[in-house]
């Protein structure tokens, strides 16, 4: 195997072979240089002016893949940009092993090759050093995850792909059985059941990296199938299990050489992320909270607030900054969320905006007392359900005034999570987490739309990474629990029947999490694009665009199949 | 978390809390012992005659989950078979988490219960410690593995599970796509193209423990989806793949605490194979080779040899223990194979055997000097193809008289294979191995019928337990073989066309190998049951009696994938 920028200065003088990809032919006329590349970096071939093979080297083409040996030698021309950059390898002896055509797009970190092009030759897109790199980075924290949990007495124990249907939420893919005809196993949405199962059968700790799939319509950062760390403890309350999380993930920063604070995590509460963030997976790394506004206007009687609630976000020096133009775009951004106004009022002189001649005396005194000055701006957003649209007002100000200092990381967890929410076209509860999370009591089931889960997210930088519960264990609660989400009995036994029996036999306590493999990968990689991090990804369509999976089949495999 | 069986005389005196389920309750009226069981083992837990919980501790149901607190102390019987044996635990507070019915089966090594029920109450059955201790065995072979590669610089690279259905043997699974009706994504058989793809891609070195399916139909040591140990490495030749795959095996053998040579593993031609023990995966640990006599018999007229290969296996002292009884039985065991025949010579005072007196005096000279003495029998096979019922023979033979010394391993290569096998029924070649198997020489591509594979299978214990080969990484090549299996130009374009296109922008070349896991811990774990060695498997037709997948689906979900 190559390994061709191991050699330094001090090797000058050795006969090497050397393989790879040619990366660049600089023909100067007298001399000709070829970059080579291995996964270990580049090496330069040099051709001096009589050389016999110097004609050929210079007709090589970008890509194609050669074997050479030679003399290591000390460049004439040093390139300190690279390790090998000290010296070249005067080549003796040249085979082209493959030779490439022209290929459609340049092997470089910096492409604009279009994404369609790069996703139907995406093994030359692999080439490119920066999906080198992420791909190795999802290696790293992937072996940095095992590591971790090997030490702490973890098993990890494959659950099957081939599953049965159950209405867990997304859609399933399906794989009709061939022996028994309108019969089809399901892909899994995650290994939850036979991860609680496992704890069922006594393994006590288990863990897995597992393929998931749900047949959802794609949002950028989904795709059909993607991976999870899947974890499962016994007899651990949420404390337990949020420690090993926080330790993984500390682990798994150390183990990717990032910069990640020793101190332990912070504990919010789903209230407080709600409350002054307007997100259950809030970016901490600016300022900016929300503040609440909705008793100070209490007692107005416009049309406006009527039945809303109000949240302001100030921002110091901002009345210059805020044009009209900026808060009309991030008007018309959050708009999206039902009955939603943004005002944007100025200190100034005095306080000014559109709506400020409408308000009280102690409606404007009361604005001003949440710290306005001179020259300071206050967005207000007003909605029957504030959060969504204050939150994401939040985000739009703090990428726009750039406040989210990139070199950090903040990780933390939201607890204390409704249990239901309500869907009103539905009339009837949903889970928050999934319907096997446990009541934080078991009184609360009384009151459901009060009830508390005994839930915890983990969040980085804004984004969901991990979730996870303690899980119900008695059959009882289970089946309450079930009948909340509008199951009848003939429901809970066609669907779950083979799970709920499970706990007539010694269920033990347990709980578990599951971190997202491809968000933690695209979050220490610091890219946006969940392609990026996974080899040979979909499109958001849902089609690999370098096989043209999916494809037609034959009409005796679908017969085979009972599908005809 | 538990862990109740580290205590030890040395902790007496000291309060602790123990969880577990019940095992075992004993009353002997004035004394209660119970026996808790956690993954760490045994805790023997007491309650003494006037315990207030006395009477709640012998009512406890076996497999119940309890906690418990209390002190430390040393028993007066002591049981030397378990490490808690010296101590026991004086229950002060008794909880029960999880109260159990009669479980179905019995939570031990040695159980009577039918397959069928096992699998129903898959998560009791895993309870026992014989399953634990397989489950756990596969756990430390996969982690062996990656660390071994981890070290050896392979990158773990996750390769999909969605995706292009190509006829590449065996018959596919097949998902329906919702977005585009009348088009199906594959399950993998193997990632053997996409590790391809990630050699054209510049990875090097690739590994991956990958979930493989293939919709056949199941034998005892099959199942619908598998996992496999997939390897590939760039610029290798046959012998780095092979010295890697050794150098593997052998770490995970020690990791497994198994004894195994230090010696090289040996290398057999698969003629030498085929000829010495009639199968291409021997199992060598015994002896009875096989002696060719076709040559003996080339003047035979006797219509019983026409066209027949003949292979015999002498057996010293045999005369006697090979009863007709006994040889009869193999007879009809090896009468599957096509015209074959099975004679039995005994040596005594001179060669007896029904066909002795058709021979003539320098056949049986021959025979003879085989090594017969007085006291041995010989087995003659004869059949057109005789390798496959000679070896059957041998195998019988050598099970029969228990020749296998199962304590120890014997690991080898098998090289040289034919590239292809003719299939006279479809009138044209079949890939030996798989069709990106490279030639040994591109010459050889000449007469399809004498070309060799750069191919290797690694045989354990009888075994093949890896199989692997260099890739073609020439277009060319790569299209030639693919007429050979009678590909015409469309059909290659249509079901390989992405994949031999990626040759043509520089393809190092490349060769691997893949390990089946689940046989890997089925030899290390010294089980014959496929069933064993995996957390929930599917019964022989493709069934999981627990979940009872496969299912049926709504006519919502049918409509939404265009199956109505």
């Amino acid at each position: 195997m190559p390994n061709n920028a191991i050699y330094r200065l001090k090797d000058v003088g050795q006969t090497v072979t050397a393989q790879g990809f040619v990366a660049k032919v600089r023909d100067l006329g007298h001399l000709v240089f070829v970059d080579l590349r291995d996964r270990s970096g580049l090496l330069q071939l040099s051709f001096d002016a009589d050389h016999p093979l110097k004609e050929e080297a210079s007709q090589l083409k970008n890509e194609s893949v050669i074997e050479v040996t030679g003399v290591l030698k000390e460049r004439s021309n040093k390139n300190k940009e690279i390790p090998t950059g000290d010296i070249e390898l005067l080549v003796k002896t040249l085979t082209v092993l493959s030779m490439a055509k022209t290929p459609p797009l340049m092997i470089q970190d910096d492409t604009d090759a279009l994404e369609e092009t790069r996703l139907k030759y995406r093994y030359l897109d692999l080439r490119r050093p920066v999906l080198q790199n992420l791909i190795r980075l999802r290696h790293d924290i992937m072996q940095a995850t095992r590591e971790y949990l090997n030490q702490a007495d973890f098993l990890e124990i494959e659950t099957p792909i081939l599953n049965k249907s159950t209405p867990e939420g997304a859609r399933d893919y399906v794989v009709p059985s061939r022996i028994y005809p309108d019969h089809f196993y399901a892909l899994p949405q995650s290994p939850q059941m036979y991860k609680q199962l496992l704890m069922i059968s006594g393994f006590e700790k288990y863990y897995q990296v597992a393929k998931c799939f749900r047949d959802e319509d794609l949002r950028r950062d989904r795709q059909p199938e993607f991976t999870q760390i899947d974890i499962e403890m016994a007899f651990a309350k949420e404390k337990d299990v949020m420690a090993l999380a926080e330790g993984l993930v500390k682990h798994v920063f150390k183990k990717a050489n990032q910069a990640f604070s020793d101190q332990p995590f912070d504990v919010l509460t789903y209230h407080q992320a709600m409350e002054v963030y307007g997100s259950d997976k809030p970016d901490r790394r600016f300022g900016l909270p929300l503040i609440e506004c909705t008793e100070l206007f209490k007692n107005n009687s416009l049309p406006l607030f009527k039945g809303k609630k109000v949240k302001a976000i100030l921002v110091k020096e901002g009345a210059e900054k805020i044009t009209r133009k900026l808060s009309d775009s991030w008007a018309e951004m959050i708009n999206v969320y039902p009955e939603t106004t943004l005002l944007v009022l100025k200190k100034e002189e005095t306080l000014t905006g559109s709506i400020v001649k409408n308000l009280a005396d102690d409606e404007i005194k009361g604005l001003i007392a949440l710290g306005l000055e001179t020259g300071d701006a206050l967005m207000v957003v007003m909605a029957p359900d504030v959060y969504g649209p204050a939150g994401r007002l939040r985000l739009l100000m703090g990428e726009h005034f750039k406040l989210i200092d990139a070199t950090t990381h903040d990780a933390f967890f939201v607890v204390d999570w409704p249990l239901y929410d309500y869907d009103h076209d539905a009339k009837r509860y949903v889970s928050m987490h999934h319907p096997f999370t446990a009541p934080k009591t078991l009184e609360s089931l009384e009151d459901p739309g009060q009830a508390l889960a005994s839930a915890y997210d983990l969040v980085i930088d804004g984004h969901e990474v991990g979730g996870g519960s303690i899980r119900i264990h008695q059959k009882e609660v289970q089946e309450t629990v079930f009948r909340h989400l509008g199951m009848d009995e003939k429901m809970i036994e066609e669907q779950f029947g083979f799970f709920v029996k499970a706990f007539d036999y010694g269920t033990p306590p347990h709980g578990g999490i599951a971190f997202g493999l491809d968000r933690l990968v695209m979050i220490l990689g610091k890219t946006d694009n969940i392609r990026d991090v996974i080899a040979f990804p979909k499109t958001s369509s849902g089609q690999c665009l370098m096989s043209e999976a999916p494809g037609q089949i034959s009409d005796h495999q679908k017969k085979e199949l009972s599908l005809k």
